[in-house]
């Protein structure tokens, strides 16, 4: 303990307080590294379509790092585009049906970046309660007011909207990270332009599952496109990369470019990462039934699960959410199914936007009926028991 | 101009004014995709190493894709941690000389971390005026007030903690991202434990540039493993890959792991990233002249430029910075060296702390003293005439 040998306090007694109140409350997280191969089967990652292992992804990517080097050595405004970034954007745009992308070195930071340069001073963010963190943050970092709605209700949005005169930007996930339920986005979108307001989607959980052969949820909705929407998405889930994109109208992608703090001082994308995302990219565009399948397997876990009498929620895209009595149980259940060869998400606080604990599922287009049958049964046989004062 | 046949007003016509603004100060910034082949003399990257095509490294990042996917399936909680993040991480921290080490999707991402994770509700933030965008956005995203205090003044910080008797963490660049210059750090580190307050270091420019075989600037001032001090660095610069991690004792490690939202919430490092850091950190420790070699190659860059009469920074790393009278003749100067076959980069207002337009020039270890001597001689005759009166 070398703090006993100096004078001075120690700056960090105060992170020990805070170790000492999760372990009490058994909230406590810890890392669990996998190997390369296991025999888990893992519905808790976001690798939607499975493509983050298929050969022909991880072979953009290798030549990718052969051809382009292993990183971009430095910001995308010195040397940080390569034109492989360019290829990757100019395609991104065009499979989302948009005028233009940019892309930035995680869906994190594209958040940030659409969030903080969509908003003047004066500007109002109207955003939704269970948005995902890089969303919140960036309301944070912005220097906008930010008004929080409930959950997935666009009357909430429209009174807010009703009562400022001002520029207003609401914000949304599309498909909601942790219970999976799709955002209004055609009632919003009509909300918003009674107002004049843009509408901010973040399709991290759309693209490659919702909309014609995957094109996302904006697609679906017949917004890509329109001169008042702006799309963030990840090339980290259904494209199996790395990486975050916003799309949008070319005067708003060429503003990013000029002011969005997390791309100017960031370092470009890796090149390996872009290759992979424009490799799955293409893969799905010629094989857009990859998309059909991985809602057709939410949909087979929801029924098993549903018909085994679990709490569990009608998935709108590739996520399964299942409630759990207790942050306790909800552990308890996840190690159960590990313990059956079944990797499942463990929610917890402060994870969870409503503080309920659940499992979250996640489907894979490409899972086949006998996995699901598996699955349902070892999640069903391992659930806590039911308790009905919930 | 689908505006034209809608009643509502367009969001985005403050966004066309700010553009307009930035044509009329010549600061409109645009991207130039680079193809994988250049003739052009790279002195803009900040791959201070020229590990980023290294042959070595960029097969560990195609074998990394291709052993364990192209992504890494979900957020480090869940199922985005592979062994080859661990490794990495264990390697990291015992090069450096830390306890512990944490790995992020980026730089940027681990700067944001480390601020807020650092700081309770009541601690003091103590911030060096020309710090990167990264740790400043982390101070804003934070709880904690702000102290921002001229750059490179420990004088300065000690005066801000004399004034208050809570908790406080300083927080500096250890080599300034835009003029190069070195931290005080030595001097801070004592400033800061007279008032028993954390320091915070971002040592993105020193990691594999300073200390002993590129150990960095915290391991070259004694500091590296002490209990009140934690370090970020970066994978996307020596490392020439992409990524980011924090240094310090395992318990700040483990606090971050709960809590740091940069962490939980975003997807982990693409394998082929690790895999290319990790193989560029074992060739800097088996080669370490790479970081001795970098500061002569910077030595002798800024030696040829001054005795050309050029206004330059003598470099306390890596990074060498030359004055320009104005943005305009910032960019000339660039847009002729780059004529020249000679890429630089050409930092101007909002991206400089002093509004001073400037060329960043960056040594690499793997330059000549031929290409050197080229390069002096084509930033001297492609110099803007000087105004005495700067
Ligand atoms: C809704 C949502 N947005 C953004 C992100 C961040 O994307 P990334 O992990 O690629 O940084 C995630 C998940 O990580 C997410 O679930
Ligand atoms: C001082 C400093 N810190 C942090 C970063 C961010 O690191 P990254 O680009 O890896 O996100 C950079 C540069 O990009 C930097 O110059």
């Amino acid at each position: 303990m070398p703090q006993e040998h100096r004078s001075t306090p120690d700056p960090f007694d105060w992170i020990d307080e805070h170790a000492e109140l999760r372990r009490r409350a058994g909230l406590v997280r810890s890392l669990r590294p996998r190997p390369a191969d296991s025999d888990l089967l893992d519905l808790a990652g976001n690798d939607y379509l499975g493509l983050a292992r298929h050969p022909e992804v991880a072979a953009a990517a290798s030549a990718a790092a052969r051809r382009w080097g292993a990183g971009s050595t430095g910001s995308r405004l010195v040397t940080g585009t390569t034109e492989l970034h360019t290829e990757l954007e100019a395609e991104l745009a065009d499979f989302c049906g948009f005028e233009a992308a940019l892309v930035f070195s995680s869906g994190y930071a594209a958040n940030l970046a659409a969030v903080t340069a969509l908003t003047d001073r004066g500007t109002l963010l109207v955003s939704d309660a269970a948005n995902h963190a890089s969303l919140i943050d960036g309301c944070r970092l912005s220097r906008a007011e930010t008004a929080v709605v409930p959950h997935a209700d666009p009357g909430a949005v429209r009174k807010v909207l009703d009562g400022f005169a001002g520029r207003a930007v609401a914000v949304t996930d599309t498909v909601f990270s942790v219970d999976g339920d799709a955002a209004p986005l055609a009632f919003l979108a009509a909300v918003c332009r009674g107002h004049g307001a843009a509408l901010l989607a973040d399709d991290a959980h759309g693209l490659g599952v919702l909309g014609d052969g995957g094109r996302g949820a904006l697609h679906a909705a017949g917004l890509a496109g329109d001169p008042d929407v702006v799309a963030t998405v990840t090339l980290s889930k259904s494209l199996g990369s790395q990486g975050g994109a916003v799309l949008g109208p070319a005067r708003v992608i060429d503003h990013l470019v000029n002011t969005a703090r997390t791309f100017v001082f960031d370092t470009g994308l890796a090149p390996a990462a872009a290759g992979a995302a424009l490799a799955a990219l293409r893969l799905l565009r010629s094989e857009p039934g990859r998309a059909d399948r991985v809602r057709e397997v939410a949909t087979g876990l929801y029924e098993r699960l549903a018909g085994a009498g679990l709490d569990v929620t009608r998935p709108d895209a590739a996520v399964v959410s299942v409630r759990a009595p207790s942050a306790e149980a909800a552990v308890r259940w996840a190690a159960d199914c590990r313990g059956a060869s079944l990797a499942a998400g463990c929610f917890r606080p402060p994870s969870v936007p409503d503080g309920i604990s659940r499992l979250r599922l996640t489907a894979r287009a490409d899972l086949t009926e006998a996995e699901l049958d598996a699955a349902a049964a070892t999640i069903a046989r391992t659930a806590p028991p039911v308790q009905p004062d919930l």
